[in-house]
């Protein structure tokens, strides 16, 4: 059932543990003919010992990726750039042989929309696919709209960077009126979670995010995983974080280092307790992983020889009204 | 919740108990401009009735419609204009603004692919979608893999009409040998069904699909219709002719006469005790229907001025070995 070592040659190992980020924040890739044939070996030992494959997939370009905004909650579609991703992941956990007995996504239709493009193109459109909003984005708050870089110019890369890596940083929350807060709040979709309305989150810290997502690992996921089935999560960059960071055990301080790309099939082995059998590796071409986590590493800086500015796409202000009035529609 | 009724203007109703089919096979329409009036009127009563709307789809054109070939449990996908029929279908629901809570489908990768087109064509990619082997097209046996016209050469068209219609009459069954058998019979997706392998059915009348379909229609859609929820059923010419003669009382003589055209949304309002209310409508152009139901029914006809061959894509033959050679590749 686990084939997914055949994939070995086309897969990069990254430090399961945060520390081996790059000062500039790249995790350093380690696909030399040494890491490869560790790779062999790794995956023969995970073979002997019954394992089972979790894949993990932070979604495509969605149409905002673009203009640098934070999407979070709001059900922006994959762009066409983001579907021939999805694609691309496809054809790598095709070619890895990977067997999927069951599948979970958001709430987000740019995480299913990934999934149902994953599955199709294994072959394996039938494997039963759940969705729920304890897998989506984090919810970003009263950032929800704004542009990334901007607001770095405004209130600087650090503190753009606290929001979006750092542990227990939760950005300000989302109010009544804000300018997508009925689009999210007033969903339909919302009205059928396992919590009421008002119980969902207006603005999470990547702790709130793996809180809320714990409950749905531990009911609905480990129990097909401690069936042995091979699963996949289709989700985004902050759940797929603290998926992470929960089953690999990285510190809250070393879980700001680690940026996943979008449309890299993250695989890891599991052991009988759930514990990862070697390191977790990204299917695909070396050097466009490391080159699409310094994409998403830069989108949080400001754009140089730019200066802070009263541009609304990039401020957070404290009230209501100001809030509203300045978050661009979509 | 229930808004189907605002599709009465584009909306066609058929009669319920087949009676209304003309000599040639042909269901009737009958959206004349008192239909509509009737429809606007039940529509009015079902409002203050709380009915719950149940779509039943039967998925576009699939590879081998233009070969005209008993596709039956191959996984064949949708061709592109099977893909467009699912879009129109979505386009249809959405002007119908039919709100979805939950869908279901076959196994098979057409009506899940349907299903996922017509989910995101209305903005519900979300709405949980769950597939059973119950709800799959009819096993056709032996059949599988044959064309239609040219067992019609060969076996008369009255025996293709009852092989494809009659409700008691049961196809050859599939045997080991048969070209098509290990892709069906060996494929992983039925490894995990509600039945063991061995009791996966090998040849199928309609009786047997609505026998093997109901336990998933008591066990998992009516829950959610005796909810009020608003289905969403994805499935095959035959799977959705069981449900509507097992919804609608259609007697086993009187199902001989109702065809399922593909890519047109069959809408039924289902009162408390899931008794339909008012007569089912197919939603879409009147004369597009129709032609869609007599292109179905035209299948099973001899090609004119053809006369009975050997040719192997028409042929039943008892013997294994002779099925096995005669049967076409995919």
């Amino acid at each position: 059932m686990v084939d997914g070592g055949g994939a070995s040659s086309s897969s990069v190992r990254f430090r399961g543990d945060g520390s081996g980020a790059r000062s500039d924040g790249v995790n350093a890739p380690a696909a030399t003919a040494a890491a490869t044939a560790a790779t062999a070996a790794a995956t023969a030992a995970c073979d002997a010992m019954a394992t089972r494959t979790l894949v993990l997939v932070r979604h495509g370009e969605g149409s905002w990726t673009r203009e640098n905004r934070f999407c979070s909650w709001v059900d922006q579609p994959l762009s066409a750039d983001g579907e021939a991703e999805a694609r691309r992941c496809s054809r790598l956990l095709a070619a890895a042989g990977i067997r999927f007995d069951a599948a979970f996504s958001s709430l987000l239709t740019r995480a299913i929309k990934t999934a149902w493009l994953i599955l199709e193109g294994v072959g394996q459109a039938w494997v039963p696919l759940a969705h729920s909003w304890r897998l989506n984005e984090r919810h970003y708050g009263a950032l929800v709209g704004l542009n990334r870089a901007q607001l770095a110019l405004n209130h600087g890369e650090e503190q753009v960077k606290a929001w979006r890596r750092a542990y227990d940083v939760r950005p300000p929350p989302i109010d009544e009126a804000h300018p997508y807060f009925d689009e999210i709040h007033g969903d339909r979709r919302y009205a059928s979670c396992d919590v009421p309305r008002g119980k969902i989150p207006r603005g999470e810290s990547l702790r709130d995010v793996l809180e809320r997502l714990l409950p749905y690992w531990e009911g609905s996921i480990v129990p097909e995983l401690r069936a042995g089935k091979n699963v996949l999560v289709s989700a985004h960059g902050n759940s797929v974080r603290a998926i992470i960071k929960h089953l690999e055990g990285i510190s809250d301080a070393d879980i700001l280092h680690l940026t996943i790309p979008t449309g890299v099939p993250v695989v890891l082995q599991l052991d009988d307790e759930l514990a990862p059998v070697g390191e977790r590796r990204y299917l695909g071409d070396t050097a466009e992983i490391a080159a699409a986590i310094k994409r998403i590493e830069d989108q949080g800086k400001a754009p140089k020889g730019a200066s802070a500015s009263p541009d609304p796409r990039g401020a957070v202000v404290a009230t209501t009204a100001t809030t509203a009035a300045t978050c661009p529609s979509p």
